[in-house]
């Protein structure tokens, strides 16, 4: 089978960071599938642009493109139904997509102003003056660097956030239940992109979630461990 | 079969309105079974004392007490599973987990200041005076009127705490996908909570959550309509 993947690198090729391409990664060994991975930067755009995209991650399967990470893990449940399951049933399908609003709203939207103003230390020149212009704008002109100047008061709320997570993890060990699924993959890609961009504790090593993300960088023998990011 | 529900009542007995007793309520009927009501209010405490606890809703089946709503999905659906399902698979049931946090936490708990003086007015002396004492003490001392003084301000962070569902309803007509099942319950069971004790406007006419809603107050031959509550 020939699997392709589109994922978001900046100056190092070998150092993937955004949050559904960690999500796609997760799916696709979860899956037990490998994938020839395309790096891919920001500014970039003509590269996914044939495939009918302007981010990624884009799969390509036979060179058939799938694009977004959420359209793409219903692709690999669909046409590899006989491996193990992304979503435990159609139950599952339609609960992760709620779960799939949390990861989005209160993962991705929850951590950005911790870390923003890391991002471009990671990036070449030409992707750090495109991701400063996009991203500052729609903060309402405010710099990174503004955006991020409380992080230390932010990331209390932040883990107060994630208190749905937490009760939830006390009664099981993973959001998929026994083992881990696509749910848990969602809200992973999340913690993820900010290990691999930014030194912030968002964690206290105490909370359940914390214990949560250990496992699942031991995942797949390490996978997201052994792939560069700072200690956290 | 034998099936009887303790559901918690005020003043009127046909006037049921836990969000926990809600939910059994919703999963019963999905189930399409159908539960003997024993009405129970706040200071009986003695007539579930016998089944092991001290909250309802408590399930009685052939006398064999199943205790929380949570508990009780599960037995529904592990002991009926040839009726329709309440989690779509194992996958659901976990994720299913997550959503019952939300529903804790995001829908009672942000639905409570906003209607939490509004209770009493539905109760007996003896029920109201337990209600305030044990409410108030909860929050540090303050009356049930002071926590409510700021709900105009109040609903506005609950309807943006929604988001995570908006987003969702906008994908999908249910949680639980093309039909209602137990995820959707969940939630559900906290706005129907609000609607028999408060006529305080909890959504704006035009939200995706609404509509959801009045969908699910007409599920069931509008079981959740026709039961008396105020119209919001």
């Amino acid at each position: 089978m020939s699997l392709k993947l589109f994922e978001l690198v900046g100056t190092d090729p070998s150092r993937p960071f955004s949050p559904y391409c960690w999500r796609t990664r997760m799916a696709l060994a979860h899956k037990g599938l490998s994938a020839e991975t395309l790096p891919w930067r920001f500014t970039e755009k003509s590269a996914i642009a044939p495939h009918g995209s302007e981010k990624v991650p884009v799969l390509l399967h036979h060179h058939k493109p799938v694009v977004d990470s959420w359209a793409i893990a219903n692709y690999l449940e669909d046409h590899f139904p006989d491996r193990p399951l992304l979503f435990g049933g159609e139950g599952g399908r339609a609960m992760a997509r709620m779960i799939n609003a949390f990861g989005d709203i209160a993962i991705v939207g929850g951590i950005f102003p911790l870390i923003v103003a890391d991002i471009p230390n990671n990036l070449a020149e030409v992707d750090a003056a495109y991701f400063r212009q996009s991203r500052e704008a729609r903060f309402g002109g405010k710099t990174l660097e503004e955006v991020m100047a409380n992080r230390d008061t932010g990331v209390v709320a932040f883990r107060k956030s994630l208190e749905v997570m937490r009760q939830t993890l006390k009664k099981q060990p993973f959001i998929g239940g026994a083992a881990p699924n696509y749910a848990d993959y969602i809200v992973f890609g999340g913690f993820q992109w900010a290990r691999v961009v930014s030194p912030f504790k968002l964690l206290e090593n105490d909370d359940p979630v914390y214990a949560w993300r250990e496992k699942l960088l031991d995942a797949f023998d390490g996978m997201a461990r052994t792939s560069p990011g700072f200690a956290v």
